[in-house]
């Protein structure tokens, strides 16, 4: 999509994480879009992700098993969306892949990345149906995991 | 999306309308993503289609306004996932423009166009995300209400 406007957040109904990270955003694309990469910091520890499926293309899946510290399991499917390389990496979970609409929605990611300096604006956010759903977003702890996740892709991208 | 497979059609969830049309796909590209060709077929008369807007861009915006023989509106809104032009058109009500996700998801609609002598094969799928709502779809008549716009469609290319 060529237009910002379309992609700018909405308060009401968006959460929001913007950083700027000292790591090239090619190498930030590459944590986001290889699963032997993503299962290293997909979930924010103690929470680890125990499996990881990515068909990068529009209409491909996206899958994730994310386990708690009590043992549980949390599988995850959505659908790829966009795919810009370097530049922009949309998804959903109101679609399973093939776009087939799923049962339960809760939200599509828009990662965009931008060059400054030799580092990474990054900027992820996440869009809800209405507002009940970004505050229990928000509530489950948007802010605090997304950016632990960020600063484990961080650390991850230091040690490559 | 370049597999086949991820778009074959699944009889439990998906509805299908098939067939080959004496018109060229490039005309038929036209009549499906061009708002004053829309508002011509779009609505199975006497049902008419009042309104339509067309924002062709993945994550741009797809409206329509329906109005039944008694005037009652029936408006529309969904998302464009994938445009290839002249090759397949993707969209979904299961978002919102912008990705956003939607309250009321209905279905996904595939359209697959291939040229076939001067004509083109005409391949329309909508995906559903239960066979409950495959369906009521069928019960609120798919194959006759496609079937008839795409009627509409044919004769309103052979006038141009």
């Amino acid at each position: 999509m060529k237009s910002s406007a379309a992609l700018k957040p909405d308060p009401r109904l968006d959460l929001v994480l913007e950083r700027v990270i000292d790591v090239p955003r090619e190498l930030v694309w590459a944590a986001w879009t290889r699963p032997e990469h993503i299962r290293k910091w997909f979930a924010p520890a103690p929470w680890i992700t125990t499996e990881c499926e990515v068909d990068l293309r529009p209409g491909g899946g996206f899958r994730t098993v994310m386990r708690s510290p009590e043992g549980r399991d949390f599988p995850n499917v959505g659908c790829f969306l966009e795919i810009v390389p370097h530049e922009r990496l949309v998804w959903t979970d109101a679609l399973l892949p093939g776009y087939r609409p799923s049962a339960e929605p809760f939200m599509t990611a828009i990662l965009v990345l931008e060059g400054q300096g030799k580092g990474t604006r990054y900027t992820a956010m996440a869009r809800h149906k209405d507002e009940a759903t970004r505050k229990k977003h928000e509530e489950m702890g948007f802010h605090e995991g997304w950016s632990t996740c960020l600063d484990q892709l961080v650390a991850l991208l230091k040690k490559m």
